[in-house]
């Protein structure tokens, strides 16, 4: 077999074989074919698509390219979530805590940031403490303990996906939803749960441009993860503003903490509690969305969710006095509110560039040896459709770099501000399972 | 700026413009761009394609990248003739000297053959003593005194071609067609002729599968030739068989003789004839082809032509009298005869694979490291649409290798038999200029 044959085969429009697809996976994976002919074929891919039985086996062929993580010491019925990357997106602090408390399983791997979108590990981290190195048994045993556990990658998960992520994001292959879809869940597949709720992100500043295309990816997630005998629940969101009001580490885990006491932003309480509902009538531990919510805000009234919080706190080694008293988190030595030029109302928030630009306060990496500086962020004082007056604060800047003038002028152009009137986006567009 | 960002501009149809393929071509020449990039363009060129601007100016970027020949010094017309890669293919050998008869001035670059296909350098030096080494000054010289020179390249002529092609024969993005004629005419344009005649092989073994693409192709290389102040006059050629008679190195310089004399293979004649032709005219030198070809039968006929070949053989340090007796090349040590199984008509007999059979004798190479040897290869004795009865010689083996008996039984599968009529294909499909 030569790969040469291969990427014609793709090129002129056939299906491959499963042995096409593994002479391909593995052969690259031990470095035993060159990347110029990987990023042919990923172009052939772009152009020509993949068929169902094609992403299948490649998204199989991915996840056995290493290791995969066994739940099956822990009982119950194991549930994970995923984003397909946001910014302000601190939805597992809050899904995690109340899935616990509601009585499922969560055992979940979590990433750390790069570029303009940030990571959940680097969130965790800015509580005083806190350990997301934990092996295999202390893993299993937290989570049969108190239902709940995030911790970070320490077996070689989905080596062949890192590999040719990394090619797709230098060759312009990345939004190729049959890649995406095999990329997505492979990785999801191997983190072992039974249920998996997914937030496929759409606009602008998302890899999937439009609702159309969105869709398309997740009915072929859905039917990737049945096959495999997962059950798997997507929530299509809009992303061209950012998740929630903050961006930037322990500022997100404060507006997580706000949530778990039941006074989060409107629009993150409302995924949130979208997602558990969704993952506790998949779990059958209740009947229907109505009675999921039911217990979802019995979770958050009653401080149990919050309770889980803390729990997992203490379990990995954190400060969980922070978490009970958010005001204890150190605050930044330099504070500035952004104000409004003019008045009108908030026609858009560009996601992308307020995520940059948390970045370059120092909330994120531009290159992954970058050391994150937790205190430092964003938050959104108005978003899209939010009335403003001239000299009215937008967002406020919390930083320890000096340099912080030049970004001001950059965010407060980030605000357009309409003279007319803007209806409230949607934020979850669809959900499908 | 960033190849990334040139690649998904491509990917999404958009032209590139002279500073983007600048970018690419400079960068990729310096090794300052990683070819998974390159390939990954590539691919999206395939799909894509490009505008005649960014095929010219593709063309014009390659054409800098490295030196080009002058050959102001020669006084005349110049003229240079390429084929896009056949089986059998001496037309150089026949068309050089015919042209020069007749008063053009031939400077021609050769090249060597890889694989299936043969070289006019490997097929010249099959004469001893022939050198294809010639400097500069000693070319121009040559071809000022006797009209006629056929050297190998000394100067680095469009590296940046030779090191796309290269990638593209791996990474299944060769038939792109603004590739292929921006290939082929920065080459022909650095050799520095004013009339350029093209043969474009179309058919199974060929880059063109079709005689619309070859069109296609045709018609660009036409326009690119056109504004670069060049005449270029194309022939779309079928090659579902080899041309003549002859494959393999001193055997094909025997029958080019054969042809100068007067009695070469009527298919190969014909297009050497309509070559010379159209040269002739785009010169100016004769008013129509029906004076051309009085000139090119009179200078056969009168023996010029092949006193000609007798002329550069001297100029170039080979021994002219294997040319005046051609029974003086070296015999091959084995010759056998491949000898039909059944009677009928030759329906098809497949170019690509008797060239693949002649390498395998020791007529080419399968790597460039390879040693020919001169005496090896086949002749044919039957062509598409002749009789043969049971028994008849198909066609005649030249080897000095001992195990060719496996090839027999090979080669006489790639003559397909009938017992229906066959019409004789037309070899010359169609003229462009």
């Amino acid at each position: 077999m030569r790969m040469i044959d291969i990427i014609e085969k793709k090129r002129d429009g056939f299906e491959l074989t499963e042995e096409e697809l593994f002479f391909f996976i593995d052969n690259y994976v031990k470095d035993k074919i060159p990347s110029y002919q990987v990023s042919a074929l990923l172009m052939a891919i772009y152009f020509k698509g993949m068929t169902f039985n094609e992403t299948r086996t490649l998204t199989k062929l991915m996840l056995e390219s290493g290791d995969q993580i066994d739940l099956s010491k822990i009982e119950g019925v194991k549930v994970d979530k995923h984003s397909t990357g946001g910014v302000g997106d601190k939805t597992s602090l809050v899904v995690g805590p109340i899935c616990a408390a509601c009585g499922l399983k969560v055992a979940k791997i979590s990433g750390r940031g790069l570029g303009h979108t940030g990571g959940t590990l680097d969130k965790l981290e800015s509580i005083p403490g806190f350990n997301i190195s934990v092996n295999d048994e202390d893993f299993i045993k937290q989570v049969n303990e108190i239902n709940l556990a995030i911790v970070g990658q320490t077996k070689q998960l989905v080596p062949a996906d890192k590999k040719l992520y990394a090619l797709r994001d230098v060759t312009g292959t990345v939004p190729a939803i049959p890649l995406i879809a095999s990329s997505i869940m492979s990785k999801k597949i191997a983190g072992g749960a039974d249920i998996i709720f997914l937030d496929v992100k759409v606009g602008s500043g998302a890899f999937m441009k439009t609702v159309k295309q969105a869709t398309e990816l997740s009915k072929l997630m859905i039917k990737i993860g049945e096959s495999f005998g997962k059950k798997v629940s997507i929530a299509i969101t809009n992303m061209d503003q950012p998740l929630g009001n903050a961006v930037g580490n322990s500022l997100e885990v404060v507006e997580a903490i706000d949530t778990l006491n039941g006074h989060g932003p409107k629009d993150f309480t409302e995924l949130c509690y979208k997602t558990c509902s969704h993952m506790l009538v998949q779990s059958g531990l209740v009947e229907d969305s109505k009675e999921a919510l039911k217990l979802i805000k019995n979770s958050i009234k009653s401080k149990k969710a919050l309770q889980k919080f803390v729990e997992m706190t203490n379990y990995q080694g954190g400060d969980s006095s922070y978490i009970l008293d958010p005001s204890k988190f150190e605050k930044a030595k330099y504070i500035y509110e952004v104000r409004a030029s003019k008045s009108g109302y908030v026609k858009h928030i560009d996601a992308l560039q307020i995520g940059e630009y948390a970045m370059k306060l120092g909330a994120g990496r531009a290159v992954i040896e970058d050391k994150i500086d937790n205190a430092s962020g964003i938050v959104l004082n108005k978003k899209v459709s939010d009335k403003v007056d001239s000299g009215e604060v937008l967002c406020t800047i919390y930083t320890n770099k000096e340099n912080y003038l030049e970004i001001i002028k950059g965010l407060e152009e980030q605000f357009v501000i309409s003279s007319e009137q803007i209806k409230k986006p949607k934020l979850i567009i669809s959900v499908i399972d």
